[in-house]
């Protein structure tokens, strides 16, 4: 869980002299505080999004990647605290890829981009280049998160392809290995 | 949150000009005034079942969607307020994917269906075609929603397909995204 | 392993009543004598696809489709025997998934449809209609077998519903059951 | 095995027209008659290495295609007639995926290629740009052939990738179907 130390570029640094933002956990669902500074997760980082009751909804990933680096504070409904590894546990029996899923979500926010779901894409991740924020410019990848010892057939590595192609977006795969470490591939379909 | 700007069907549109309706939530009960507009409810909307009492019934997934809208308002027994998002968190104390589920209740309704449970039949929700009332004639569909990061067993869907199957209605699945959109799949058990 | 006793269309069926054909197995690919009856299987059945030497190259599937059906018989370049278990283990050995994807495959085939890789659409299988020959139309089906035991996230049922789409193809999932026998279930992307 | 139609830059492309070229099997090695026209194989089109004797040596997958064309005439050393049908036998004995990589072999020199083997590289092929002869420039491209229905790891993934990174080469894998026709992916190693 090391979390690497690299210089991230200032639009997405989160302001770290602040006092963590309150958020609580209800399920899968996490909701901050109301106030501006939880507003800023939105607005700046583009973190969750935006509820008409002026708090902003984070999912677990987003959550747990704040919390790691000591900008949120997560308590339970019953105002227990949920530390950093008790939120790993908790979204892990929901969610059964959520460590591998997690640690890319993590390496590519911490390398200054925006990343959020693809469901919609087929794929887990769309990412977005450097300065891009969702709305103003396509995605720029779709990423698959897999684990370093799982294996794939050529007709699931041709269907991740597929969906690139047809989402016009580039393919990404991130292998995340024993030491959390995370090591991607761009791969393109090609007629040479 | 969003609510989705689409236009509904006149007959779905709640006059929203009007007073919020006054409700009053027991545990996982809620009860409207005894009015004609509460009645309208029922007799428009098909929300909720009608009591001999001349109130309406209403469920937690319908009554938050209406609070959403502003069509209701919540009091507690004791007669205090219990906004949107403090009847969110007790239904979720309740029904654990409270949230996925209405989300997708959500989405149904703002598409211009009338949408109801389907435990009886073996399922979340029961969706009838636009224009169709239940009673007039059967639902179309049964819906199951599910969260994007959870995973499913070919057994489980299988047995969402059996359901569907026996009680001749087709089967939808609504997968909720982290930025709260719904992706549906329509299935069919098929010998080809 | 149990054949299924379906009547086939007239124009699927390998007359039994001859001979079976000789094949060479040399690692993974079988080579038919040169023979007429040989090249009906490609011109017929659609069967593999023909070699300028007049002989018909098949896949170790066809193969062992038609080995088990006694259509053709199998020697290895030494000229021993190859009977269909042996045939199932060396195939096995090379390509995984064979036995999943060989189920569904003699399904599919038995119901009186021919069925091609779909490698470059991204999925296992192709599926043409009834009566329709790749050449004279488009696919109607891409198909992914699956064993029941395994499980899936909604981020790959989301893309190969995304490859069907782009595919202008119906998605049909064939899940194999322990008792060898392929349920089928035809998805689509849906807005309701 | 049926030959791409494709128009093929004049360069790359064998006078037909001319008679075969007599080539000598023996084991894994081929030898060509001693003529001007044996060398332009290897001044022209690159073929095998060039002998003291001034006859040029092909490889066994070089003598294939080129058999398969009819530029060359293979005889064993008992001066017996081998076809190509033969030719494969022999080299599938030797070389047990001969066939996968002899197709990515013959595709990539129809569309107008040089492909020589990358042994040293640690891999099957190394390919020249358009235009480009060994010697005159380094290899743009190394290639594995894989078979679609045969399955990797991350590990070997990775090793691919590592061995183009380090030989400062693209890295291009050639999947072969069953219908042999080849789909291509380039992969990139990445630190997005």
């Amino acid at each position: 869980m090391q979390i690497k130390k690299r210089k991230l570029p200032k639009t997405q640094e989160i302001k770290l002299a602040k006092a963590p933002i309150k958020t609580v956990l209800s399920q899968n669902i996490v909701t901050t505080e109301n106030s501006d500074q939880a507003r800023e997760l939105y607005t700046q980082g583009r973190y969750g999004v935006m509820l008409n009751s002026g708090k902003v909804q984070l999912s677990l990933i987003e959550t747990a990647y704040l919390a790691e680096r000591g900008a949120v504070d997560v308590v339970s409904e019953s105002n227990r605290k949920v530390d950093f590894e008790k939120l790993i546990k908790k979204a892990t029996k929901l969610e059964p890829n959520f460590w591998t899923r997690y640690c890319v979500f993590k390496d590519i926010r911490n390398r200054g981009y925006i990343i959020k779901t693809a469901l919609k894409f087929g794929a887990d991740f769309r990412v977005y280049d450097r300065g891009v924020k969702p709305g103003e410019d396509h995605a720029k990848w779709i990423v698959y998160p897999v684990q370093e010892a799982s294996s794939l057939t050529w007709y699931e590595f041709s269907a991740k392809n597929r969906v690139a192609h047809s989402t016009k977006k580039r393919l990404l795969i991130g292998v995340l290995d024993a030491e959390n470490d995370v090591t991607y591939w761009e791969i393109k379909w090609t007629r040479p």
